[in-house]
This record gives structure tokens, C-alpha cells and sequence, in this order.
């Protein structure tokens, strides 16, 4: 990408869906993400999954395709204010490693896997920012693999949950050689239904105001049944019109046979399929009408790229209701914080360490206590499980993957193996992070703002780090022996750490 | 262990310490735990570490022959008012396993490993009702292979910890050819100190009005003070006290030479590191002086089963406190907890089951859930892995491990090795009432009181279980194919569940 092009008011998002992928660009207009171009392929990756849960390689082709055709529309975009994110069959895919290290070839940033919850909470984001508010909402939209359901109020989520269902899933399952019979629908509805049961009572003790949808199959069966005259209502898809669509739909014994006015030619084999998801969605929640809303996955995520711009990030949202959860000490995470970012000043530009990385490191000092929650022994490792299990509002599973392996390696020894690990994950840069964090905890092991020496860091080489201490050594006798321990531990990760002071005696 | 003996007033605890082996048993007298005899071993277990972290088979052979002497005191106490703990040296032990397993053929129970903050809780609880009330009190206790510190109000701990470090574990560091030396003491209190380190600002920070210490260690240290004259109080250890012990002991150069007033010789070898410990202990929390408490771990052993049988059971009060912290729905706790008493009471006999296997199925029932906070995905999962890890007063280490197992394997596919690992872990018992918890958690899956079909379950043998279900079959038409899915589930066990229903048309 040339410099010059780019501008510095847009902001673009790529959905990887298990049915299409999406780029929408927007330009950011008195705090408004205004949408200027978008593009969709249907490119059916959950349709690609096989047996084993591997996506083919054809599958895999559409879809690389299909991002190096995104790419070339993104010419004016700068890179982080860019978020491609891909949901459920890339959450399913065995090897969607494999498709995303390729994928990495041709995109200017890598892509962000997102958890079912993560995908309800921007899909909410979306929807509550592109309607007008309309008291408490609940918000459908039924994916190609899954299914998301959120109550909220205003911005603001409330209860988010994915549920495995979709309309290429069940396409596969249901209908896959195109039939369409009373039989397949009623088994389809009836799976839905088994899914949608488990939040069925919670969400109607929750209850709701309004109703809005999402997605390709609920614009579609709105407007099927708007343009049939099923709707009793201008432009909202109603129970009745659903009934209607359902038995018409039932009339037809093969999809290529399907005759409706406004369907359009892709969507129509996973019609059947969706249209008995959403069914079921209107019997078990007892819903009688929606509202189509035009912003979805992609909106949210342009809403929520935003908001980290105007330091309303979610994500420091999230790590301090961790920390609250976890009972974590505010102080000592403070304390750490603070000697991480001083270390990381002195050496960002050297490791070439940028801004995200500052980011992450901050919020793995925020949260490098919780696991002692869970249990003083072997706390660190508890703190890395939560971090890499936990549904965290903001975070894709790859930022968590981070998280989890900067406070996994804060304490104790430090294998090779983990550094194995680490690069695997991230590169160096999280080899880097972690051994500063290392350092930051290390160097508060007093708990005390009193006892704290003055330290600085610089860098010779990556492989080769010089830390100085200075102060009154009385006041911390025992980081003489913390500190030539931890020499030992970088070595093991291959980097020499060399430590001079005044005061200290070897 | 003939029945007519038996003495329902008696209450027994052995105390497996990494020092020595104790055995106390006492009479319950107006609530009161009063000790009616009580014996100790020097078994040195610790001291049977071999650098791989396993006991020697000399070192189990002496806890072995201690057991049986102790097992020869113990006809007339019924064994559910026995309890069997052991801390630091079989919790460090690779092999423990084993040890435990030859331990079994001799033991009317079997041996509990507990956590080291539980050791502390039961520590704090032996101490605070063998003294006079005297405000906030920090209990020291220094073992052979851990150190408890613990802060308190009356019976409540507030913070209890428990330090890698102990005097027969410092012996083998620091004077292991019995040499004693300036430098290997200094050695010997840096390392303490250190560890102090960790915890000291935040007990100092918590304060407290007095200073109780239990153990051989502190108990030996007193007792020399005082005999020598070098106490300025009559009874209790002071700062001055232990300085000119230690000047004492320098002047000394091997443990054979040393000469005390009051020093027993099974106490000689391991009193330069206990002295260290103290030390450290006492430099690092600024303590003047303390008191000895003759009340131990094992007085809190027996004071914690006596509350079980009052209903004042520290297990009930951890499992609610888990379900607060992780925001558990008591509700739906609460339908699975009478569903899974229901069914337990109805199979019981057959079983085999006893009373502490129903206190094990109702907690795994509260605590079902509670993954749900970590993340909707693989919930169980995480249920189990908090289960398993967490620091939680009143429960051992088998306990936790029994309670995982049933939380793991409460839904979704039974494998094969999942069964054999339930096996390993605590024989049929956590098989059957895995299931239990699952037909539990099943029947209730609408979580709704008025949905519930009326269940029975009967046993025509171990193998072979027969569900009857009756009621309007339309309340729940999910429960026809969940019943179905879970009949495959069990035969993955080797179990067959057969359905019998008035209703379900298959």
C-alpha cells in the first residue's frame, strides 16, 4: 500500500462468515460510522468443512480468493484501523491455522478468530447502532454456522449467547441433496429448537421490547413475504407472514423448483434451511414481528475499532471487570503497569515493539495476579487457563492467546518449550513482552511503592538486554538474588541479561 | 474394628506431617474437643525425599509402621469420626500415589493430601479454640516441610498461607552433614526471608493484636528460652529470647555438640533450620514476642469434623461461596440438587452409596454450573479445572478431585478413558454418581420447576438401570431425543439405561 492514498478517516472491516464474507468501508463522520462501499461473496466456507472437520482445499481457495479480491479495494485504508474477523466454521475448522498462515500472505493484517459470545456482543454493537433506540431489544441473527441472540439496552448487551445452528450447517444436515419435504423441515425445526432451548427461559425471564434481525436468511424471508403481501405489516416479517412462507415453501419439492418474488439466486439453497432456524426462533421465544436491521457483524466491528480510537476501548473494559471478578490486588497491578510501560519506552523502538504491543503488555500487567483466585499454587498457569478460556468482551481469541502466554511466563521457570510456544503464537514480539513483564514483576516483588529502586533498560541486541539498577540496595536485599536468578531464566530463552549496578555486590 | 468398642463420643485425627506422624484422640464434651491420648513418631518423611522427589522405600516403610501402631490405638473410634491427613512431604512426593495405596490395606480410611491453605485454615482453627480470645491473632506454624502463617479473628481466618518451607527441608538444604556455620545459617535465613517476602506487606498491612505459634519447632525454642532464663516473660518466646538462642547455637559446630536446657533429642538435628525459619519470621514481621499453642493441626482436624456432624460443615459454606463467585444460577442449582437427591435416594442401597456419597453428589449438583463464568463453551470443562485447582476451605485434595470428576463428565460425550480415570480416581462410586448428576442435570435441561416429568429410577443390577418417566410428554418434547442421546453415553460406560414412558412414542 502507498502512503499517500491513505485516509486517515476510514475505517474497513472484512466478516469472514461461514456462509459469505463481507467488506464494508466507512468513513468516520461526526463520531458516526458512515458506510461508503461494501462487497459480499458468497464464498459458503462452513459448506467446505469436511467429515473431519477440515476445510477442503477448494473451500479454501474461495475463500483466499475472495480476500486478495477485498484487498484490492483497501488501498486507502490504513492497516490498524482495519479488522478482519472470522467466525464459527474457522472457529470449527481443524486446520484453520493452515488457511489463516496463507491467508497471511496476501492480507495486511492477520485474522482474528472471534468466540461465538464475542460475535454476539459486535453483532449487538452493529444493530444498536444502526436503529433507532427503541427500549430493551432483542437482536437474532442466524449465520451460516451460527446463531446469535442478544438482549440489551441501548449500546449496551446484556445477555449474549451463540448457539451452534446455522443455514449452511443445517443445509448440510437437512437438505443437502436439495429435497424438500415436511419430513427434513420438521426434523430442521426440531434441532433448533433442542438448541434454542437452553436459553429459552433465561431469555424470556430477561424479556424485551422490540425485536430486530439480521443477516442474509432474515432479509430474505422479510423480503419474500413483504413482496408477497404476507406481511400485515409495511415492512417487519410477522408470525403470519412466516406461516405463510413456510407452507408455500412445503408446496415445493426441490429447491431449484422454489418460486419467490425477491429471492435472490444465492441464497436460495439455504433458504429452506434458515427459513426453519428462524421458525423456530419465533415459537420458542414466542415472537410475533421483527425488524429488519441493516448492520450486523461488520458494523460492529467498525463501531468497536472506533471506539478504541476515542479511548473508549472495550478491552480495558473487560480487563478491569476481570480484575474485579478475580479480586486481583489494584495496587501491586498498578505498580506493575507502571515499570512495564517505563521498560517498554526504553526499548519499543530497538524491538520494534508498537502500540498494540503496548497495549497488550499493560493489560497483561493488569490481570498477571488473577489466577490467585483460583489458587496461590502455580498461579500463573491458572491466570493463563482464564485468559485463554474466558469469554472476553473485545477480545478475539488470538489477543487472548497473547494475554494468556505474557502471564502464563511471568513467574517460575521459563522452559524452551514455552519459548516454543510463545513464537508460535506471535512472534518475537511475545517473547519480548513477556520477558518485560518478567521483569516488571520481579522488580515489585516488595509490593510497596517505598521499596522501589530505579531501573533502566536498553538494548545492545534483541539477543543481548542491559538492565540498571540504582538506589539504595539495603532497601531491597533480596533482588540481588531475584535478578541473577532470572539471568538464568533468559538464557533459557536465549537472551543474555546483563545487570549492572552501584550498590549491588556479586 | 469390633462394633461393641466403639465409642460414638470419640473423635480421632492423624496428622501426617513431614516431620512427624501424630495421632490425637479426643472425647466431645459440651461441644469441646478434649483430648483423651495422643502419640507422635519421628518418621522424617521429608527427609525420605530422594532428589527426584520420591519417598524411599525406607522412608515409607517408617510411616507404614507408624500407621499400624497408630491403627492399634484406634478400635474403639468409628471410622467416620476418623480422620486421616497428610500435608507438604506427600503433597511434593511423586509417588505418593503408591504410598497411599499400601497405606490403604492398613487404614480403616483413607489418607487425605491437603492443600497448603487448607492446612493452614484447619492450623488456625486447632489454635483459636485451644486459646483464650485475644483480637486479631497471627498464628506461625512451622512444619517439617511447609510453614502456615495465618491471620485471624477469633474462629475466622482471614488470611492463611502456607510457605515452601520447613526445618526438616532446610535441614536437608543448609545443614545436612549436621555442620552448623555463620554462613550456612545466614544462607539458611536469607532463603526464609525471601519466601516472608512474598506475603509480608500484606499481613503487615492487615495487622494483628498477638502472636500465637504451634509446632515442634517454636514449642522447642520456647522451651529452651525459658529454661535458660534468657525470656524476660515467663512463658513466652520473645525477640530477646531467640537472639541469644541463636548466638548460642553459633558457637556450637555441629549439631552432636549442641547442649540446651530443654532440648529433646529427636528435636537436636532439625533445630538450626526451625531456628532460621523463626528468625526470619520474627525479622520479617517485626513480632516481639509470641505465645506457643499447644492446639495443632490436628486439634483443627477435629474440631472441623466435629463441626461436620453439627451441620456447621466449612464444605457447605465453601461450595456456596464458589457459587457467588462465579455467579452461579441458585435456581437451577437448586432443581438439579432435589432431582439428584431424589434419584440417589432411590438407588442408594443398591449401590452401595453411603451418606458422604450423597454430601459429594448434592455439591458436585450446587456446583455443576459454575464453569459458566469462564465461558459457555466446554463449561464443564472448566467447572472441573476450577474444581480441581482452587484453593477451597474444608475440602482435601480427593475431595476436589472426586467433585471434578462428577462436574467434567455432567454432559456431553462419556469416553471411554474418562470412565477408567473416575475408576482411578475413587472406584465406582464417582461412576455412578457422575451419572446420577447427569440424568439430574438432564431432566432438568427446560430450566423451569413446571416442566419436570415425574422420574423414578431403580436398579435391576450395577449394569443395568431402568428410567421410568411420566406426565404430559408435550411439556417436553426435547426430553424423548436427550433421553435417547444419553443411553449411548452410558453404554460408553458400560452401563444400560432403560427408558420406560407411557408417553414418549419412539
Amino acid at each position: 500500500m502507498s502512503d499517500f492514498l491513505i485516509d486517515e478517516e476510514l475505517l474497513a472491516a472484512i466478516d469472514m462468515g461461514s456462509n459469505s464474507f463481507h467488506l464494508a468501508i466507512a468513513r468516520v463522520d461526526h463520531g458516526e460510522v458512515k458506510k461508503m462501499a461494501s462487497m459480499s461473496e458468497k464464498v459458503q466456507l462452513a459448506a467446505g468443512l469436511d467429515e473431519n472437520k477440515n476445510l477442503t482445499e477448494a473451500a479454501q481457495q474461495r475463500g483466499l480468493a475472495c480476500l486478495a479480491r477485498f484487498v484490492g479495494r483497501l488501498t486507502a485504508v490504513q492497516s490498524n484501523r482495519l479488522r478482519i474477523v472470522a467466525t464459527n466454521a474457522l472457529r470449527q475448522a481443524k486446520n484453520g491455522h493452515e488457511f489463516i498462515q496463507k491467508a497471511a500472505e496476501i492480507l495486511p493484517k492477520p485474522i482474528e478468530i472471534i468466540a461465538g459470545r464475542e460475535e454476539a456482543r459486535l453483532i449487538y454493537l452493529g444493530v444498536s447502532h444502526t436503529m433507532a433506540n427503541s427500549g430493551r431489544r432483542l437482536v437474532i441473527d442466524i449465520g451460516g454456522g451460527s446463531t446469535e441472540l442478544i438482549i440489551g439496552e441501548e449500546f449496551e448487551p446484556i445477555h449474549t449467547e451463540s448457539l451452534q445452528m446455522g443455514c449452511v450447517a443445517y443445509t448440510k444436515a437437512y437438505f443437502a441433496d436439495g429435497e424438500i419435504s415436511k419430513s427434513s423441515f420438521e426434523k430442521a425445526v426440531v434441532a433448533a429448537r433442542k438448541e434454542l432451548y437452553s436459553i429459552a427461559n433465561t431469555y424470556k425471564e430477561a424479556g424485551w421490547d422490540t425485536v430486530a434481525g439480521s443477516s442474509g436468511t432474515i432479509k430474505a424471508c422479510r423480503q419474500i413475504t413483504v413482496n408477497m403481501g404476507w406481511s400485515n405489516e409495511q415492512e417487519n416479517l410477522t408470525r403470519e407472514g412466516l406461516e405463510k412462507l413456510k407452507d408455500r415453501l412445503l408446496k415445493f419439492k426441490h429447491v431449484s423448483e422454489m418460486e419467490f418474488d425477491g429471492l435472490k439466486e444465492d441464497r436460495r439453497a439455504v433458504l429452506p434451511a434458515g427459513l426453519a432456524i428462524l421458525y423456530a426462533v419465533f415459537d420458542v421465544l414466542d415472537i410475533d414481528k421483527l425488524v429488519y436491521s441493516d448492520g450486523a457483524l461488520r458494523e460492529g466491528v467498525m463501531y468497536d475499532l472506533l471506539g478504541r480510537f476515542q479511548h473508549e476501548d472495550i478491552r480495558d473494559r473487560s480487563v478491569q471487570a476481570l480484575m474485579g471478578r478475580y479480586n486481583s490486588d489494584p495496587k501491586q497491578a498498578g505498580r506493575v503497569v507502571k515499570t512495564a510501560q517505563h521498560l517498554f519506552d526504553s526499548v519499543a523502538e530497538s524491538l520494534k515493539l508498537n502500540n498494540e504491543d503496548s497495549d497488550l503488555l499493560r493489560r497483561a500487567a493488569y490481570l498477571h495476579e488473577i489466577g490467585l483466585a483460583i489458587s496461590h499454587s502455580s498461579y500463573h498457569r491458572h491466570g493463563a487457563y482464564l485468559l485463554q478460556h474466558s469469554d472476553i468482551p473485545g477480545f478475539s481469541q488470538i489477543d487472548q492467546n497473547y494475554l494468556s502466554h505474557l502471564v502464563g511466563n511471568h513467574r517460575r521457570k521459563l522452559r524452551q518449550d514455552a519459548k516454543t510456544e510463545a513464537l508460535k503464537a506471535g512472534g518475537n514480539k511475545i517473547v519480548y513482552l513477556s520477558l518485560l513483564l518478567r521483569l516488571a514483576v520481579l522488580v515489585n516483588a516488595s509490593r510497596s511503592d517505598a521499596m522501589l529502586p530505579a531501573i533502566e533498560l536498553s538494548i545492545r541486541n534483541a539477543q543481548q538486554w542491559q538492565l540498571s539498577v540504582s538506589g539504595d540496595a539495603k532497601q531491597w536485599p533480596l533482588l540481588v538474588a531475584e535478578l541473577h536468578d532470572e539471568q538464568v531464566q533468559f538464557k533459557n530463552w536465549d537472551i543474555e541479561l546483563n545487570i549492572q549496578s552501584e550498590q549491588f555486590v556479586d
